[in-house]
């Protein structure tokens, strides 16, 4: 496996692969990989002749009191992860490579970027969808990977692609889960032994939640009950649970369409976000 | 010449002329071609094997009170011209065709955008960043042609481009003049014979300041000064005029680098804009 750390190499990879007629695959991450990352490289390895996974820390995507100083890195760790997960190059790009002098230009999805996580993390998804729309376009691969764990970002992405006619195709990958539930997150290496106890109870809670609303309870009672819930298992501050259109992600009171539960809470410091598919029965 | 409406179309042709090893040059247009137009075209020619021209009159890039509705429209005869120009494709994709339904994405250049036009025309330049987005991202041509007379949009599009990584050469073409100078626009149409008259005093003043300007006159009262002549010259409004940093658009005090002098004014009801670049000496 390489590592590259410019554009400029990232696309002589690129093209020297494509001169062989090799698909490529591509995996951006944040680093901190987990299991989850991996099989996003492994849907990756599974489409493509050649992948491609980046991790790039984006600074603009964390707002003024958020994680970015504490967000956790690893670069060897990571690296061996991928070169044992079969990924043919880490592109890491820094700071000074993503926005040169003078950058000022960025890509917004309005509505998809309003409500939920959009509304407790105003900068996140200007940031988010800036960045991505540059990784992608530097890389320009047959088609990019993202876990489903971050659901509004991943609806964000598909958008701003078809918007802006970027030549890729979106896969997304189911979470990995913890065998007690928990969604795999770089940012469970924050919990506590004892929030670690806690944490499953998002995912409980929201299967529940799922099953009832399947079975036909009315969404807003039941979601708030689930809120209720939340509060009780230990979580401190619940930032939303809701009930949305599985992808334009509109507020829904009828289970009519596919749909999607999220949310976010907080165990201590540190903000856990889950999400379930509730299909139509 | 082939006329194609669709991006699967274009996406076609681009990839059969790439088979061949052909370049490609692109220049987007609103329509109403004139010879500056014209001017691109030939400039794409000596440079790309194949030439690609879209007309696309972008609704987004219009204020609610702006001359969308009589924007001049001229399909056969804009048809002709590109025939005769040497043009291989017209590209004129409908408003559904770049604006399906949910499109919600826009990309914004901050600095550039405010100041000058930006602050007249507040939804002008994220409409024109966003479609020259689109449109490079589907026609991916080697180089793109646009004109020096829309000067502010052209540095915002070369920043975007650098910023997004879009893999593409910005290149750009100085302004065509009538005899008389004044700069030649699809708006020029809307000129009655007395405005028509009055119009090249925009050419012939911003000169003169120039001129003035590299003889080593202050900036701030040259300009107060130029002011002062559009008005007597019968212009009725002045939007601005202003001596800018040729690059960053910022405002300057000292010619100590390039610099640009840039100017929108009233006839009636019909906005010109001019501008000439004022050298260091």
């Amino acid at each position: 496996m390489e590592t590259l750390r410019r554009v400029s190499e990232i696309r002589r990879f690129v093209a020297a692969s494509r001169a062989q007629s090799a698909t490529i695959g591509f995996v951006p991450t944040m680093g901190a990989l987990h299991a989850g990352h991996l099989a996003l490289v492994q849907a990756a390895r599974a489409q493509c002749r050649r992948v491609i996974v980046s991790i790039f820390v984006n600074p603009t995507q964390f707002g003024p009191n958020e994680d970015l100083a504490a967000y956790p890195r690893d670069e060897a760790g990571d690296a061996r992860k991928l070169r044992e997960a079969g990924a043919d190059v880490l592109y890491m790009p820094d700071v000074s490579e993503m926005y040169g002098e003078g950058f000022s230009t960025s890509v917004r999805v309005k509505d998809l970027s309003q409500g939920l996580c959009g509304d407790f993390r105003p900068v996140h998804f200007e940031g988010v969808a800036t960045v991505v729309t540059k990784l992608l376009l530097q890389v320009f691969p047959d088609a990019a990977f993202f876990g489903e764990k971050d659901y509004q970002q991943l609806q964000i992405i598909k958008r701003l692609v078809c918007d802006l006619n970027i030549p890729v195709r979106i896969e997304s990958v189911p979470t990995l889960r913890e065998s007690d539930g928990l969604a795999l997150s770089s940012r469970n290496l924050y919990l506590s032994p004892e929030e670690r106890t806690i944490a499953p109870s998002l995912y409980r809670i929201l299967k529940s939640a799922t099953d009832d609303i399947r079975g036909g309870q009315a969404i807003a009672a039941r979601a708030e009950r689930a809120i209720t819930e939340l509060r009780a298992a230990g979580f401190a501050k619940i930032d939303y649970l809701e009930v949305r259109d599985a992808q334009t992600l509109e507020p829904i009171t009828k289970l009519s369409r596919p749909a999607r539960i999220l949310a976010a809470a907080w165990l201590g410091r540190t903000r856990l976000i889950d999400n379930l598919a509730i299909e139509v029965p």
